[in-house]
């Protein structure tokens, strides 16, 4: 039952050798995503044994070049190594105009679809789900339209107790009613609360991906109850004017939202590469909120 | 006297951790420029040690992604990093339309002038020149529109000998004229042949760029006497029909042209991702061309 969150990218605008920009890989239930896609992120998923051929839809938060630059040269990549499967792009706008105007300079037609979901909302919306999961966007506050993205299970069928089944001659056609949360209403009438039959499935779980923005308490109500956050800290908490003046995040920030909607676990990264070392980041958030990590290239996060 | 040859990418369509696609980087005088920029050369010039606010000129071959598809993140980097230099950009006529869309729809203004200069011709065209060095294209046959580059020193002054100098009492305001390669008129009328008064100056030197481009005779009249040349070899020349259907060379090709220019020096490059190993490109063009060499990313080359 995976799911995990690879970091391909934890820096900021500019790239460095040991930092690519932002990029993270995705796998729930074996649903492939990739969520935004810097210069260099293909790279990156050779280096840490993603396989670009697996994914299947790529959420991009907003269009500044360290969040999509690597999408075009993905895509060529994909083509040339023959993809056949589609792949679903759920992006600001313009990022349909961008791709086939390279495609179109290129004179290349790929050989799978490419099929843009565009971006307008300014309110948390469903954007994908299939019977096991579901995504939504989180609008943040960046210099320019940008979404975070929230992944999470379904509700699952609630485990049926084998053993309360027995006991009551509940015949095997009840089952799924049951698992979904029906009574059992006995042939002399009298009811079975569902309950006494069946025992409360592991809680759905949930990630949310916010990067780029500005400290905002208007995405709590969406990421309430979160297992994992990551949250953009791209400055320390003496730089917090620079911060809200750049549409950034402080570490600070970071775990202030983490604790507004009672996370379980928090990652921050998008350091701007003014900093060579992170392990502020980390002292920094965890004054506020204990349970924080500032993540490296190619960690793994398991929910 | 620098006339050096930086590579900065040596595979061709799809990039592999140990090879990126084409990218090199060349200081001829200090003059500084960067042919072709691959995704993922603004890193691969931060493991090489080059500077990118030093490049004066960018001269891009073709619209294929892994010939142009860093060129907007390194000019991205370039402004974040406070540079006010323009840059030239020589390059098909699409890529400022790319540029300037992903420009757009990031909001972002540069801090300093991009200025484009199309490529349009399907001639050998000088398309820039100071006092020290030339840049000319070099019409490729490729799938697309695609131009390789020549890169020489201009004609040097000749060297003044000191000892004829003195010998012959000749004054110091006629140096630059001697330099020229005029003779010294004495006062009685006898005429001082400069080859008595001058020596031969070093011969200028030059670079030619070829990819990507199927074998193709027709530019050997550009480059003929060239010193160091990078011709394409995207494969063996066992799938020499592969390579002529899409518009590629083989090894063994980019020999024979380095043959017929009388090149001083072959290297070899934009290898095809199947290739794990590279001796063998080197041993097929060894047999045509003796000077030769398969590049690798990092490589320096010193004309």
């Amino acid at each position: 039952m995976i799911f995990r969150v690879q970091i391909l990218g934890s820096g900021s605008a500019t790239p460095r050798l040991h930092r690519n920009p932002s990029a993270q890989y995705v796998n729930v239930l074996e649903r492939h995503i990739l969520i935004d896609c810097a210069e260099g992120t293909q790279i990156q998923m050779q280096k840490y044994k993603v396989k670009p051929q697996r994914i299947q839809h790529i959420l991009i938060s907003h269009l500044h070049g360290d969040h999509y630059l690597g999408l075009i040269g993905l895509l060529s990549s994909m083509h040339l190594n023959s993809r056949k499967k589609p792949v679903h792009i759920y992006a600001p706008e313009g990022l349909k105009e961008i791709v086939n105007m390279q495609l179109h300079y290129s004179k290349t037609t790929l050989g799978f679809d490419l099929i843009f979901h565009p971006l307008v909302g300014n309110q948390p919306e469903k954007i994908f789900e299939d019977k096991l999961i579901e995504i939504w966007t989180i609008p943040l506050e960046h210099r320019i339209y940008c979404n975070g993205f929230l992944i999470k299970e379904k509700e699952k069928p609630r485990n049926i107790s084998k053993e309360a089944i027995k006991k009551h001659g509940i015949p095997i056609a009840m089952m799924h009613r049951l698992a979904k949360g029906e009574d059992w209403v006995q042939p002399d009438g009298a009811i079975l609360p569902n309950e006494e039959l069946t025992i409360n499935p592991p809680a759905p779980r949930s990630f949310a991906y916010c990067s780029d923005t500005r400290y905002s308490e208007k995405i709590v109500d969406t990421i309430q109850g979160i297992d994992l956050l990551y949250h953009e800290a791209t400055f320390l908490n003496n730089l917090k004017d620079r911060a809200k003046k750049t549409y950034h995040s402080t570490a600070e920030q970071a775990a202030r939202i983490a604790k507004l909607c009672g996370a379980k676990q928090l990652i921050i990264g998008h350091f701007s590469a003014r900093y060579m070392e992170v392990e502020a980041f980390e002292e920094e958030a965890g004054a506020t909120f204990e349970n924080v990590k500032a993540v490296n290239d190619g960690d793994i996060y398991d929910i």
